[in-house]
């Protein structure tokens, strides 16, 4: 009788476990309204949990109530933020599926902003070690980016989205019509994403940002150039993600672009500062170190500061100091496979990947702070002075 | 200026994100001590966090020390059972993942039974969104089937291994010299996985256990026999699990018998009954309900049931009722995509899926629940005597 089976390296076998998944990502008005719609369509004939949150069930409480009569779909409203973005969250809407007795052809249905959607990611990817989840981002930061990708997260000792997980949703459902009862910062918040695209891969949606910034928060979304810059970031978001969406080919990614130094400035604010104004921060560290570093103009960086700063979002913060630039750089390097892969604009629409620190020379991150500091203690005179004249 | 991008259809972009990985299960003898092994190659310049149980750590304390010295590893010893298998234990590990810094290359080395390498499965997968987890099982029931696929679990408000993930390991190493520190009732556990395998796909496997259990205990997996059983009963179990690790091409799994009874078992006895005896059980209640539905010879149903009681695995509980099999049962439909899929032998070596409560008359399950019983018993009433008999 044959002893062994083993191979002369000692393999008895080798497991293939390639996982083959698409979603789509469509585009639907009033969604929760249309039982011809995709959303619809895919929940026909399977059980739910809807996950949504305060604000939105206060706006749209008729709309959901109609839609879980509608299915079988049960409907939790938790109270979510950065500072409960944590596995106990995410534990509460599991404990919840499990008393529904959801089976694993089931789904969770996220309708909120980017918390909700990493909390139910996280939680599906875990009931019966995974079911569905379909995520309707009702945030424009959700619209053209949370939402977009595989990637759930939670906060962990602190550390911003230090678990999660990369799980495709089931379906990823965009309504601009949520956008119509969002707050002014929510646009804003959106628009640092937006502006992100558009420098470091689109200098036409950049410019659009430029010329039509206005229109699109005092129309909430609704003209049909505020559409277009929704659909345009949400596509451009999603070809840079496409190809590598588990990040396990590259950890060289443009969308990367304003959230290198945006992690740690969120958790060293206490989370006061929201994301999206941390990315703007970002965004305008990264310009003003590339334009320190001679890899840009002065002029394309102050195009990128200014319109920050002209929609309303925060260009500097004292938070972000050279000891967090530092840390946030080598955290960078060991969360991206040992390079730091620092995305920084080369022009409007075109962005490069710096490898390490040290192909930065030691002045450049301390100066580009400075020079943010100067500036913005510059427009607070000039706001200062501005108000003291029109007094 | 084309204000829509969108289809007819709503759908903007279809995002493919097909995700392929492979892993090699390899045999290495003293794998922690011989640093040419599969295990130290794959290591080699990677951060790790090892983590092992009380048990292994106190038998192979130096090994272990020796195997962290060698790399750049730390130990995390926990001391894990299916009480503790929970979030919050693999938040334990997770925490110190994050205090040692690794990295999205660092590894877990999981070190241990079956509920180690579940929480080091789920642990690694939500690290990072997941990091590398490597598994050196060192039960027998790790070996022959828990450490083999793709999955990690912990138990949820009472439910077993209701959260988790399916995670493909980097490399799976079957180290048989691990087994010699097991005891008795550990090896008899581990025939409970290599019986089912062989009852419902190699009959030859059902064959040599039959003839060769008491060497293979006695001997602890040393002789060419044994180490022949292990090899054999791993082979099988993986060659069932490649064509659906995931789980997503059909809820019918040959491995799923003994395990539709036997989750519940567990539970219900507080997890005072083991896995590896709850599938005993199940595969006596299995084997009954396949003879009393006429599906299977009485002859064969009883070699089942000798072989579970010769080897000293309990053929029956109390605590498996009818009330309790027909919740596993609508359970078990639930889990499986809405058919039941019970796996019953046809005949020693073959099986067949139950799709549905339906096809089985109403009379059966009570009927082998009585006769098990009724076996129970005379076993009883047998041993009593013979012990009078030696007495």
């Amino acid at each position: 009788m044959d002893t062994s089976m083993t191979s002369s390296d000692g393999a008895i076998f080798s497991m293939d476990c390639d996982r083959r998944c698409s979603y789509s990502v469509v585009v639907a008005d009033h969604v929760l309204e249309c039982t011809a719609s995709p959303l619809h369509r895919l929940l026909r004939g399977r059980r739910a949990l809807a996950v949504t949150t305060p604000t939105v069930h206060a706006f749209y409480r008729q709309a959901l109530d109609d839609f879980c009569r509608w299915g079988d779909i049960d409907l939790l409203v938790l109270d979510v933020s950065e500072e409960t973005k944590t596995l106990a969250t995410a534990e509460r809407i599991c404990q919840r599926a499990l008393a529904l007795g959801l089976d694993r052809r089931a789904m969770l249905v996220s309708i909120g902003g980017g918390v909700c959607s990493d909390l139910c990611s996280v939680a599906a990817s875990l009931i019966r070690r995974g079911i569905g989840c379909i995520r309707v981002p009702t945030t424009l930061i959700g619209q053209i980016d949370a939402a977009l990708g595989v990637k759930g997260g939670v906060n962990f000792e602190g550390r911003k989205s230090y678990l999660g997980c990369f799980t495709a949703p089931a379906l990823v459902v965009l309504d601009p019509t949520f956008l119509r009862t969002l707050q002014r910062c929510d646009f804003q918040r959106g628009l640092a994403e937006i502006i992100k695209i558009g420098l470091v891969r689109d200098e036409g949606l950049f410019e659009l940002v430029e010329s039509a910034w206005r229109e699109f928060i005092d129309t909430r979304g609704r003209t049909p150039t505020s559409r277009l810059i929704i659909e345009r970031a949400a596509l451009r978001m999603l070809e840079e993600l496409q190809g590598n969406p588990f990040e396990d080919k590259t950890y060289e990614r443009l969308v990367d672009a304003g959230h290198t130094f945006s992690p740690r400035i969120e958790a060293a604010s206490g989370f006061s500062i929201h994301h999206g104004e941390a990315v703007a921060i970002d965004l305008c560290l990264s310009a003003t170190i590339a334009a320190e570093a001679g890899l840009m103009s002065w002029n394309a960086r102050d195009r990128v500061v200014n319109l920050i700063d002209a929609i309303g979002l925060p260009a500097f913060t004292p938070v972000a100091n050279a000891a967090l630039c530092a840390a946030a750089l080598t955290e960078a390097a060991r969360h991206r496979g040992g390079h730091t892969d620092l995305v920084l604009p080369r022009r409007i629409g075109e962005a490069v990947f710096v490898k390490s620190e040290c192909d930065l020379q030691p002045h450049v991150v301390p100066a580009a702070i400075e020079r943010l500091e100067v500036d913005a203690s510059a427009r607070y005179v000039a706001a200062g002075s501005g108000a003291a004249a029109r007094a």
